[in-house]
């Protein structure tokens, strides 16, 4: 990287949240009204002993990992009645929305989706597999999104739902970095969504894909938004709910 | 990454080109009636002293490596009369599809989208530098689109004129490899499209996000796709032609 | 309409199935790999007592006119192996996809979508009102959309599905004639799918709209589509069958 | 229609613009800031002698009869500062973007889509007979959608450059009343947008198609929002200038 991107990039501007390659979100104006948590495909195929995952021969704890700091988020955002998204990637049961060479990857690397397993057939909606964890559990009212791609805007609602609330800004936390959650931060980025990543609330099935998730985010002043941790996202949060209470 | 999943990646399956984590396309259907060359965003603003990169003060020399093995795809491919498809990156004059977050990030950086520099008002269309580089000018007959966003599906009619086509496969060149190529390989993996990125025919602002893009398209058993480089690419195709002719 | 239109549009051209204003499909490519039912909203709310429809005031008989040519139609297509998709509008619990336009509308008319009702919350997912009215039940395997709107695409997967079994031609029954079966011809058009409407397996809620609706298809040789009866539906599937078999 | 229907559809309710079956908009909520005006394929192809419409041998006179109470309307929103959107039907001059059906339908009724005629390539971009009739031509800074379809969503950016906007109202206007009109609004009317369509500032090709193409909005409570003519619209938009200076 130039020196001068460089430069501009450590200047400080932007909202109430430290984030990284700007505070975040760039126009300072974060309230529950124009704000959603997005939390994606923490599901028990992605994070539990037995899943998709695991039979791909990854190691778990870079998914669970997540789970706390999540929970840290939604018990304040939930109480600042901030609206909380979940996605759930998965096919239905007929596979007819599986695209053939995603299910011919899968099934190379010993993960057939549509196949069983110890949490019933991979990836396939109302498996047990499919579930979102326990530990992350959405409440009643909370919105679900079911995604056949790794990006959530696709073949979905997902869109619809935020026009309607008029969300501008998205937090987006879940698994995996460089996959799912990337691919819908892009998409959002590209609808003009103002997004932040919080980083360890979220996951790779590689640790080197993780941090270059983070880094290819502030480049070009911000590409794709900006990514923080918890520890500063709660308290951007705290500052703006005293200042407006 | 755990044992199993390397072992299943390492084993030889799929197609005519040699590629990572397997050969591609999985199906071993390869032919111009069903696959497309995506030239994206080989604009001046992206590629030349003055532009939009430059301006940021990133190193062109990434921006330019890929020009000459793109070359010599598009020889071979125009030659066997594969379509070919370009993209280009940019907004309209009066910046009314310009997300304000975009903007704001760009002029941040010292780049701003619409301002006046050297080329021209920057990833303004119409302008200088929002032109595909004389060194790999689209021939007539070939396929421009124009998009707002990173993403080449989002905003465009690329969809559309794929499925008019009966195109099933994409091969991606161009840059950058994390941002636009990469968005781009994503959007059409979530829609079934079997891609494939020609690892030198692309370029990004930073090495380590270049070779992180390529290994997270491995990921999965090939969660995106695949990669290869222009040479075993050239010698698929010649394999190709030669078994049907 | 000038004299030379009518002329032209009267010309014998097209597929097996006799059809107006050309006979179905145009390229006479018709067999159950490219060609899809689809049965439109044939829900309890739109054509059950207690309904949405009935509570709106409109007389149920032109809604339950079509279920037994739908039915026949179903038999035939079934037995060849065609591919049935239903599709039902309805919104989520929480009416988070609801515009609220749609919503004070249906307030206005006294059948507040998400009230409740004899067939419990109108227009509500799993609710009885929102089933597939028992006489024409989607047998196990047989694809269901689920949309919030009008147009069956908007907000769903019915595109991808479609692209994944390479659909390329529709044929369309259900209610309303107008509404939602137009606006879903419509938008299927548009994405370059050869539509044919059944005009007996559709009903509207006004006798001269679902008349017009007919009239609309004919315009520019065909604007969206063509239509047809289920009599000559039927008759050429049968010639169809004979000639492959 | 059932008595209770129209007993509801009768009431007053609704916005400062009269119109049918509610007064629009739904909630009042009517500004420069929120509301843009559409002026739908006013083109030398659908409008003039020797264009598309022509040639399929169509009455021109109901194209052009909306042509002076949509200047009317121009005016009066310019003036005001609403913004002015057109959109203008056409497809790449290769017609990589026009299916196949759509381009035998138009050849069958003698105005073959890409074929010479007076007026240029029939509904080809860039061709004399594609541009905005003169009488209505676009200002500097009005914002030009072009479209492969009937409708205006598919495969354009026209749904980024409103959401970027904050546009929630629609005010149709162009031609056809029943395809492109209808299938735009049908389209909005899906994404939550409210839809006015202005009667004499449209038109079709038969005056049946017209007359139900409005009698069709006012189903269910306005069941794609709600119609007026120009002298009511210009009577509600005086209203609310005046009551907000």
């Amino acid at each position: 990287m130039g020196e001068s991107a460089q430069d501009h990039a450590s200047e400080v501007k932007g909202g109430p949240v430290k984030a990284n390659p700007y505070n975040w979100p760039y126009n300072g104006n974060l309230k529950p009204d124009n704000t959603a948590l997005v939390v994606i495909d923490m599901q028990v195929d992605f994070c539990s002993p037995g899943g998709y995952v695991d039979k791909m021969g990854y190691d778990l704890k870079a998914m669970r990992n997540p789970i706390e700091p999540i929970q840290n988020i939604l018990k304040v955002m939930r109480a600042e009645q901030y609206p909380v998204f979940y996605t759930r990637e998965g096919h239905r049961p007929d596979l007819s929305d599986l695209p053939p060479n995603k299910r011919w990857r899968s099934q190379n690397i010993g993960a057939g989706i549509g196949d069983p397993g110890p949490c019933g057939r991979i990836l396939v909606r109302g498996e047990p597999g499919w579930d979102v964890i326990p530990e992350l559990a959405p409440l009643p009212g909370e919105i679900i999104i079911d995604k056949p791609g790794k990006g959530s805007f696709y073949s979905t609602d997902l869109e619809l739902i935020l026009n309607m609330r008029g969300v501008k800004n998205l937090i987006l936390v879940g698994v995996t970095t460089d996959v799912c959650v990337h691919t819908t931060m892009r998409d959002a980025n590209d609808r003009g969504l103002e997004c932040l990543l919080v980083a360890d609330c979220t996951g790779a099935t590689d640790i080197g894909n993780h941090e270059s998730a983070l880094k290819m985010i502030t480049m070009q002043g911000g590409v794709f938004g900006a990514y923080t941790d918890s520890k500063q996202l709660l308290r951007g949060l705290k500052m703006t709910t005293e200042s407006t209470s």
